[in-house]
């Protein structure tokens, strides 16, 4: 008899379910909802403000209602089940992957306290979702304060963390809702509150504690001492309220309860595996589980994630987590923080009339008929060069503050020329990090990708020529989905009709590759001088030699 | 009795006649025309082809038919003096400017080659035109040799001259067409050529052999023995192909022919003033006859006219001419390659489709909106930077082969705060032209403006607020006629209904500013600091610190 995992995948508009047969990997059946009260980041949903007014949220802030995960996940799981037939008893485990990070401040008993009438019209009380960027006063206190210490947890980071993470959105919570910070007994990641509720058992995904809440396999968490002198009241962080084993991905937290094997329609007792990131997950999805084999997501922005047997301090790395992507090894996370959001800008602000004329009539997006008319062009020809910081450069700069930068236009110059003048330097940004993670002594073998900038030829290609590196293209368009089933059969182990390890997981069930680019060789030469080229540009304005970018960027917001 | 005098104003398109009463510089009557053949770059016109074949001009070729010159001016002159119904008693002189460098090979007698038959269907037998942009190789060699011979005259032209000059153009018609350069008894620029004609008299004006065929009032032109390294039979170029006296701006020439006042219906004996480029023309135009106030004539591109009583050697100016603009003073040309061009490259390739339906609905032009929404953004707002070189920098760095930088993107950048920063980055064009003069030693004490830009508000209030300098806008759209018109009443003297000096002329008919522009002071911190950050980029890349922009151009054209 055939034997099945369910991979739940919450991102942050929609969950999605897979239900995936354990023995090839096949995706069965496949459902996504859409969270009720989606991102919250206009104003707190009407039926939460009874009685108290309309209260119109402050700049920045994103939250999310943790019911509609609890919804979404009895619908998705209840359509897959519907529709593949499958017998609950098949089921042999059951995995989640979430965005991070996304936490949300509870009772003992895992009731997060925006479901009590007491705190409900306070927005603190809610779930503040991973692009909440509010605490950035509290994220810069943070860095500084590390870095006047010399806190070792902090290289391990780039040497800053982001106003996304734990330590500042908790800082935030203390100082703006002190009543409710005290009130909270926890506060817990979207993931581990999901892992929670079925399973009656609170623990920390290793994944999340790592890259996102500061946690190290062998140094723990920062000290109480450093805590405190950020806030007094925050010297508990760590001790009280995140307290809680840390599980390694794929390792069982416990047992479907009676009461969600019900709801969900699963057997009581079926293991639930310890979450990890979505990004994260896509790794054993996309068939990556050693080391030296990069997988990099690439879509609005782009994650590249590695493994490796040992820790390093790469420079400018966005963290290293021991069992934060496969136990018993190291992952190394690196990031772009902008690459399709680079192109959808430029498509939307920057291209003329008549290319959206001609793209009408070949009935193509503008993308691609961009990417046709880029594609004519050889390399070097577009006379143009770009630095790729449009959202800031978080590998390997670290520095939210840079800016793009565009050189070599002319009166000649045309749409299709900036166009892939910003998707070469998005891959020379691409090449930086491959370089820095190389030369600092952490081995990049191969490359595999997933994310929907996969399926443009021409940029796949680009990256392939940019970096003379083989561009695989992972054979699942749901690769987080499908890894966090791969985490559900790994929980139930092989005894139970799973898997004993990820790596057995991946053998197994990932795909072959839907595509593979080989560099073109009469490339090489001009990319190598274009990239030569970009990186002086980029020591040149990242690095403090000329700091017109910051100075910009201090007049703007004057 | 009023009395009254014609400017003819001979453009790339088309030619002007205004006529003008002495007294007040009132315009009394203007007629335009266009030339017949207009500008020839593609193929010779038919007429000139019997039995030869079409043969298509070479790329960069750009011809005109003076036979254009002497039609327009006619069918002009006698639809002004049909207009005014002035008698033709009453008109005292006629003065005239024109394109340059723009050059024909005539017999002795000042026949057109290319009105001969035997010739005619050779394209070098034809107007060179001054946009002629064939003669860059020999342009190249020129300068290569000047440099290496150190010629004393290379610096007065900011150590290279342009392919549009003189020589470059002589040199061409010499190297692939040696038999016309054989027979063409000389070689004549079109305004020369006009005067020649309508008084039988050849004489080179001041300005037009000093700013494109590097005359010097003291040193004469360069030397035989430096033409003759170049080819040895060019050595004779100077010494008989350019014979002829050098009149200063306004000096008379002659008066009218018998034959030529007949078919213009004026006077016989009326005074023809020598010519003047019509960029050149457009400063007494504007009232400026004096040293120390620049005149920009700003459109496509701009040129900055300034007088001193002395000759110094400014880096990167386009020429330095005794007696270029005003007889007695040394007149400074500098330029900015693109500066309108820029703007409509922007317009026309950068600007996505919402904008032009927003135009569309408010009823602007698309500059109008952009301009409209830029001028709601403070100094700086825009976060951006940009180095003005998309046509390359003329002045102060010669280099045609930089090319345009824009810094500061972000996600949220829009087209108005681009728009607003390409029209900053010209204003610090503007700005280091003024500092290097004003820093070796050649005064600037006022600012006064003509040409199509001075109606965008928004730009003229930039100049003033990046310059720190009041911007005066001409009072007539008309200055290059204007100023021709005033030549013409030089040219007559006072004794007879004229003025004995261009200040005299100027400080009757220039009529008042349109609009004077004064520099905002809370807008002067702001862009000092970016003007800071521009002069930074503008040494870095266009000294030779960081040569990306020649590898991108080299990059390019491979």
């Amino acid at each position: 008899m055939s034997t099945y995992t369910i991979g739940l995948d919450f991102g942050t508009e929609s969950a999605r379910a897979v239900l995936v047969d354990v023995a090839t990997g096949e995706i069965v059946a496949t459902n996504i909802q859409l969270y009720a009260d989606g991102v919250i980041d206009e104003r707190l949903p009407a039926r939460a403000l009874r009685g108290s007014g309309d209260k119109p949220l402050p700049p920045d802030w994103a939250l999310q209602n943790p019911a509609d995960w609890l919804a979404t996940m009895e619908t998705t799981i209840s359509a897959v089940l519907r529709e593949s037939g499958v017998a609950p008893e098949s089921i042999v485990g059951l995995g989640l992957d979430f965005t991070a990070c996304t936490v949300l401040p509870t009772k003992a008993d895992g009731t997060p306290l925006c479901e009590l009438a007491d705190y409900r019209t306070n927005p603190h009380a809610w779930t503040k979702l991973w692009k909440h960027h509010a605490a950035q006063p509290q994220a810069d206190r943070v860095n500084d304060l590390a870095l006047q210490r010399g806190e070792t947890w902090l290289p391990r980071y780039g040497g800053k963390i982001s106003s996304e993470w734990l330590m500042p959105k908790a800082l935030q919570l203390l100082e703006e809702a002190p009543e409710l910070y005290a009130v909270a007994d926890y506060l817990v990641e979207g993931s581990d509150w999901v892992t929670w509720r079925l399973t009656g058992q609170l623990a920390r995904n290793a994944c999340t504690a790592g890259y996102k809440g500061t946690w190290h396999k062998r140094d723990g968490y920062p000290s109480a001492d450093f805590l405190a002198v950020l806030h007094p009241d925050l010297s508990n962080l760590y001790r009280d309220k995140y307290a809680g084993p840390i599980v390694a991905p794929g390792q069982k937290v416990g047992g479907l309860t009676r009461e969600w094997a019900n709801r969900l329609g699963l057997a009581q007792g079926t293991p639930v595996a310890a979450a990890v990131i979505d990004a994260h997950a896509a790794v054993p999805g996309g068939g990556v589980t050693g080391p030296g084999s990069m997988f990099m997501i690439m879509g609005t922005s782009t994650c590249h994630m590695l493994m490796a047997e040992s820790e390093v301090l790469v420079e400018g790395i966005s963290g290293v987590v021991e069992d934060g992507i496969v136990p018993g090894l190291f992952g190394y996370e690196a990031g772009q923080a902008g690459v399709g959001d680079i192109f959808a800008w430029f498509v939307e602000h920057g291209v003329p009339p008549a290319y959206h004329e001609e793209a009408a009539r070949q009935s193509l997006s503008l993308h691609q008929l961009l990417s046709k008319k880029a594609a004519a062009l050889r390399p070097g020809q577009s006379g143009l060069l770009a630095l790729d910081w449009w959202n800031g450069c978080r590998s390997t700069l670290v520095d939210a503050d840079l800016s793009g930068l565009l050189i070599g236009a002319t009166l000649g110059t045309r749409a299709e020329e900036i166009y892939r003048a910003l998707i070469e330097a998005t891959a020379f940004g691409t090449r930086v990090i491959i370089e820095a993670f190389t030369e600092q002594g952490v081995p990049v073998e191969s490359i595999v990708t997933g994310g929907g900038l996969t399926q443009n030829e021409l940029l796949m290609q680009i990256y392939a020529d940019v970096t003379g590196r083989e561009m695989v293209v992972a054979g699942t368009e749901q690769a987080s989905a499908l890894g966090a089933a791969m985490l559900g059969a790994v929980a139930a182990g092989s005894a139970n009709g799973g898997y004993d390890t990820l790596a057995d997981a991946a053998g197994h069930m990932a795909p072959p590759p839907a595509r593979v680019y080989q560099p073109i060789s009469t490339h090489a030469a001009p990319y190598n001088t274009l990239y030569t080229e970009y990186r002086r540009l980029y020591d040149y304005f990242g690095r403090g030699e000329n700091k017109v970018m910051k100075t910009l960027r201090q007049l703007r917001a004057k």
